[in-house]
C-alpha cells in the first residue's frame, strides 16, 4: 500500500449478498468481494457480517482502520441518513435499526448510510457518466422505478431523508395500479414490469402482431417491443407510449429540480439511442420555458455493478 | 429608531406596483409603502424606482444604510438568484437583466433576489403559518399554480435556481391543455382558472343544477362550486374532482420532498376547512409508506399581502 494515502470502504447491502470494496477518492477500486447477507440472522447478525467483510478486505490489502477515512453503506429501504437509521426495509425485514452505530461499534470506523437508489445517484455523478455535472437525477428503470437526486454535488434526500421517491409520483391520475397503492404512478408506466405488461396486452389485442414470433406471452421481456418496433405497428405503439410516459415523468422532474443531466439506469437502458434520442427530443420540447431556460442532457449510467460500492464511497466525498 | 438594531429592506416587485418595507429579523414591519412600477421606463428605470422607494422608506424612519443588513427583492419570472439575474420575466418584459448589481449600485445596499413564489414560501415559513417548521412547500392556487420549497430553513430553487416550477408537473398525461404548452399539468386542474372552467362545464352539462341561481356563466367564480356542493350533485362532483387532482399533485410533492408541512395560498384557500380536511385525508391515505413514513401537515397561508415583503426580508435570514 501507499503509505499515508487515504481510502474508503463502500458496502452495497442487498437482500442476498453484501458486496463491499475499498476505493480511493478518485474511485479506483483496490479490492472488492462479496459474502451472503444471511438476513435470517437478524439485523445484528447482518451488521456483524458487514464488519467481517470489511475486516477481510482490510486484511487482504494490509490496511488498518487508520488508512480509512470512513465506511459508506447503501441500504434498500427508507433510511434516516442523519441518524444512521434504517427506518423500514421490506427487503431485509427491518424496522428502526440504527445500523450506523452498530457497524461503527464493530469496525471502529465512522459510518454513513443512504438509500441504495440515492447511493447509485451519487456514485454515477462522482465517478460515472455524470462526472462533468454536479446537479443530476438518476432514474433506474427496473422491476420498479427508483431514483436519486444530486444537488450541488450532494445527495438531496428530502426532509428526514425520506424523499426522492421518484417512481411514486402520479402522472396519470386514476391510471394503472402501482405497487405503492396509488393509481397512475410513473413506476406503473416506466418500469420494465410495466413495459412487459403493455407488450403482453398489445400481443393479446393483435393476434397478427409479429411479436408472436417469440412463441408465447411467457417469453416477453422488456426488449420484445423494442425488437419489433421497426416492423410491427403494435410493438411500435408500445414503445411510443412507454417513451411518452417516461418523458412526462422526466420532464416533471426537470421542471422541479432543473438538473444539468438526467441519468438513466436499469435493464431498459440496453436500448441505448433507441430510447435516449426520442426521450431527449420529448423533454426538449416539453420543458418549462423551452429554450429560454436551462437545458437537460440525458445520459445512460456507466458504472453497472460497481455503482453501489462506489456510491457508498462517494457518501464520504 | 433603536440605535444599533439591524433592519432589512423587503421589495415585492410586481408588474403594476413596487411594494416595499423595512422590517426587523423577527418580521415586525416598521414601515411600508408602494409606488408604480413604471415598467415602460425599462429595466433601468424600474431599478431606479426601487432605489427611490428604498430611500424614501429609510428617510421616513430616519435610518441610514448603516442600519440595514440587506435588501431582498421578489421578482416575477425566471431568476438566477446566485448571479442576481432576471433571466426572463414575462410580466416585466425583461430578459437577462442583472438587477442585483444595478440596485446595489443605486442604493449602496447588498441585494438578494428570488422568484416571487419562492419568496412567499420562505416568508410564510419564517414568519407565517409555517413558523414551527423548517421543511415546507408553499403552493398558491390562483390564476395559475405556483410554489416554493424550503429545505432545512433555506429556499430550494433547483439548479441555476430555475426549478420549483411546481404547477408544471403533469398529473394527467394527455389531459387539459396548460399555459406552458404541456397537457395535464397540475396548474390545469388546481388553479382557480381550472376550477372556474370545470364549474362552467358542469353547469352547461346540467341545466337543472342549483348553481344556475347565480344567473349566468359570467358570474361563476372559484367559490361557486364550493357554495353549492352541499345541495347540488354537479357542484359536489366539481369540488370532489378539484380536491382529488390537487391531492394527487400534493402527494407527488410529498413523496419527492417529504416536507413537514404543505402551505396553501391563493384565493381558493378562502374555503378553509372545506378544502383542507378532505385534502389532508387524501394525502394521509396516498403518501408513500403510509403511516411508516413521516407525515405531512396541511396549512393555510396567513401573511396575505405582507408575504412578498416579509419573504424578501427572509432571504437575508
Amino acid at each position: 500500500m501507499e503509505n499515508g494515502k487515504k481510502y474508503y470502504v463502500g458496502i452495497d447491502l442487498g437482500g442476498t449478498f453484501i458486496k463491499g470494496g475499498i476505493a480511493d477518492a478518485e474511485g479506483n477500486i483496490l479490492i472488492n468481494d462479496k459474502i451472503p447477507t444471511e438476513s435470517e440472522k437478524g439485523a445484528g447478525g447482518v451488521a456483524a457480517n458487514i464488519a467481517k467483510l470489511t475486516q477481510s478486505l482490510l486484511d487482504k490489502y494490509a490496511l488498518t482502520t487508520a488508512n480509512i477515512v470512513g465506511l459508506g453503506i447503501g441500504v434498500p429501504g427508507m433510511i434516516d441518513s442523519k441518524n444512521g437509521e434504517v427506518v423500514y426495509s421490506n427487503n431485509l425485514g427491518w424496522e428502526h435499526f440504527f445500523i450506523s452505530k452498530e457497524v461503527e461499534k464493530l469496525t471502529g470506523l465512522p459510518v454513513k448510510i443512504a438509500n441504495d437508489a440515492n447511493v447509485a445517484a451519487i456514485g454515477e455523478t462522482k465517478f460515472g457518466c455524470g462526472k462533468a455535472y454536479d446537479n443530476t437525477i438518476l432514474i433506474t428503470l427496473g422491476t420498479g422505478v427508483g431514483g436519486g437526486i444530486v444537488i450541488d454535488g450532494k445527495l438531496f434526500e428530502g426532509n428526514r431523508s425520506a424523499g426522492a421517491e421518484l417512481g411514486h409520483a402520479v402522472i396519470v391520475a386514476g391510471g394503472e395500479p402501482c405497487t405503492c397503492g396509488r393509481k397512475g404512478c410513473l413506476e406503473a408506466y416506466a418500469s420494465a414490469t410495466a413495459l412487459i405488461r403493455d407488450t403482453k396486452r398489445a400481443m393479446q389485442e393483435n393476434k397478427n402482431s409479429k411479436m408472436w414470433e417469440i412463441g408465447s406471452l411467457d417469453n416477453v421481456t422488456g426488449k420484445t417491443a423494442f425488437d419489433y418496433a421497426e416492423c410491427d405497428d403494435s410493438a411500435k405503439a408500445v414503445v411510443e407510449n412507454y417513451i411518452e410516459k417516461l418523458g412526462v415523468g422526466l420532464t416533471n422532474l426537470a421542471n422541479e429540480f432543473r438538473p444539468q443531466a438526467i441519468i438513466l439506469g436499469g435493464g431498459v437502458c440496453a436500448q441505448g439511442d433507441n430510447l435516449l434520442n426520442p426521450l431527449q427530443e420529448f423533454i426538449n420540447k416539453e420543458i418549462f420555458a423551452g429554450e429560454k431556460g436551462p437545458q437537460v442532457k440525458l445520459l445512460i449510467a456507466t458504472l453497472g455493478n460497481s455503482a453501489g460500492l462506489l456510491g457508498a464511497v462517494a457518501l464520504w466525498l
